[in-house]
């Protein structure tokens, strides 16, 4: 479903309306969304990104231009989730605030990884699959791991896929 | 899609009825439960639960009033899994013996968390987004990590989280 | 949805086919799938296989027979993904190459795990839940971690089982 409420962009690729679960959201142009992705009331994903099937993104994030976020990807809003308050009611809208989170332009996020509420990742950064990011990650820096530690940065990555690739043609 | 024979409580929501694949389970009342959810047969969830979206519970597991499950929060019931006998025939139902999990009232399950079967989340404890839950994990303990690891309790965290609170609103 | 260029074979179950979407895959004889899962264009599924709720089976990815595939696996097939190129224009397909990995006969994979693109599952390997496989699993391995390291045999393991299942019936 994609609610009435959401603006989207335009050129917005979503193959799989019936399979989405998008509202209150904004979604820039010519992005493309995946199936079984819910997007919640007030994130905003900027123009030209992807994001995968099975991600969740959460009221509270803000996704700028050209992130690529994978497959069963989570954010948080909240590091002490719970159901009921004291008094045993369930907890309602009024009873959190949300901790919002960025994730910079042209950042990347790997399939299944989690990010805590409140972190920044920063330009060009590459989120590892199955990463758990608890803190903030610096423009261009690669991390892995749970939780995630910076193990190199993007330039290096691009370099070695380079070097891979040329000699793989030398061949 | 909600089963004919799934029991539910009074004043449970599920937004997405069309989204969610629920068949043979109980929810209790008040219980709130997302979209791209299945709950299998025979799991019983209890009352002023929130089960959020992307979240897998399956037969065997019994979660009890007031816990709140993360997204993308998968429980498991078999240690370990296979397709086939050794005859190469598909396994069905009759040639495995289910697991039972339970979860404590007002536990809470971070995002992406992976829950082993056997295990007892105590009353109240909160296991950390993305952790592996191996073992199980006493009343009021927060653990995270995979294999997940006790880190604090839960007083100590709100504590915290009252703390920084109250600094931010003194600025 | 299952869309019409799918190959499926004899006696494929897929008790939920509004909730999935398989396209430009195939699909073996006897294999089940389960909800919310996506398989695309290119993948290929054997016999006897369970394609357990909420995983995603990407292009490059071959799972011979008799596989279990838990819930919420993430599969890839890309180590550098990017939405965009250096000059901001969205990727497509003609701008990487996929990088293929493949799932031996009777491999079971827990649920939660992610598995890097390039990788062999070995013949009867069992991978942990919530694991990061970044290389080859041995056959008849047992791995386990982020990243997954190999914590013992799936013939030691069936062993244990067999051991505890017989003291509890003599009990």
């Amino acid at each position: 479903m994609i609610a009435p409420d959401v603006e989207l962009g335009s050129h917005v690729s979503i193959p799989q309306p019936a399979l989405v679960n998008l509202y209150g959201c904004r979604i820039g142009d010519h992005t493309k969304i995946g199936a079984f992705v819910e997007i919640q009331r007030g994130a905003v994903i900027g123009d030209y990104c992807k994001i995968s099937s099975h991600t969740f993104v959460c009221e509270g994030v803000a996704i700028e231009d050209g992130v690529f976020v994978g497959h069963g990807v989570m954010f948080t809003n909240d590091l002490t989730p719970s159901a009921v308050n004291a008094d045993g009611t369930l907890q309602t809208a009024a009873d959190w605030a949300v901790i919002p989170t960025r994730v910079a332009r042209r950042a990347s996020i790997g399939s299944n990884a989690t990010i805590l509420a409140g972190v920044t990742i920063g330009e060009g950064a590459l989120v590892g699959a199955g990463a758990v990011v608890t803190r903030d990650v610096p423009p261009h820096a690669v991390v892995a791991g749970v939780p995630a530690v910076v193990i190199g940065n993007r330039q290096e990555l691009s370099t070695r896929a380079a070097r891979r690739a040329e000699r793989q043609m030398a061949q």
